[in-house]
């Protein structure tokens, strides 16, 4: 499979606008979209910097991907997102070569992407997402 | 500051060579430069995956930056680097800005890079460096 390039960088952070203001101030990041996605359980920002994304992530509880990844890691980088061209045919050209899908089918992401995940122990612990660029 | 974007992501891995040759069979990824640096404790890859670059990171030994990493958190994804246009005037900036520098001043990077890191507590627990781009 060919990515685009990096998509995105997901950040997973205890408290949003604390972290667009860090974002923001350190290396001018500039808000593109703000969300808050209650079936995922998040209230999230994606910022540009440069041509580049991040998406920065707040859990809206405990009991939530995110929360449950802040209790057991701590604040940091959680996932990174590869752009493809077509999501189908990326997520069969992953299955071919190997690849363990947490989303077999492409499903709604933040923001009105279309996205999949890859589990982490198919990229070297890198929880990886493939997501048709908008 | 004004960041121009992520110069790449780094990522701790346990063997460059499997890692090389996961990304290259589900992303895509061509590699740019190797490099084995005994005083940074690491063999190393860049790698493109599109227009975007991630490093690989093998540590040398268990007491080394990265083998510290790996025994604390496992393989995973390690730090970010942003592009910037000078690195004096964004280290500058950033200290302006509040960020507790881990490199007060430019330093010897991978691949001939010259490069600063900003400490994790300053950015919501990334491991944040700035380099200028080559």
């Amino acid at each position: 499979m060919q990515a685009r390039g990096i998509h995105h960088l997901g950040v997973a952070v205890e408290n949003l606008d604390s972290a667009l203001a860090t974002y923001e101030r350190l290396f001018g990041a500039r808000v593109e979209h703000r969300a808050t996605v209650e079936d995922q359980g998040v209230r999230a920002a994606s910022v540009r910097i440069g041509e580049s994304r991040v998406e920065l992530l707040e859990p809206l509880g405990q009991d939530t991907p995110i929360g449950r990844f802040l209790e057991k890691r701590g604040p940091g980088m959680h996932h990174v997102a590869y752009e493809v061209t077509d999501l189908d045919t990326a997520l069969a050209e992953l299955t071919t070569a190997g690849a363990d899908l947490i989303d077999e089918r492409p499903r709604a992401g933040l923001f009105g992407l279309e996205v999949a995940f890859v589990h982490p122990d198919s990229v070297h612990g890198v929880l990886s997402e493939v997501v048709v660029g908008g």
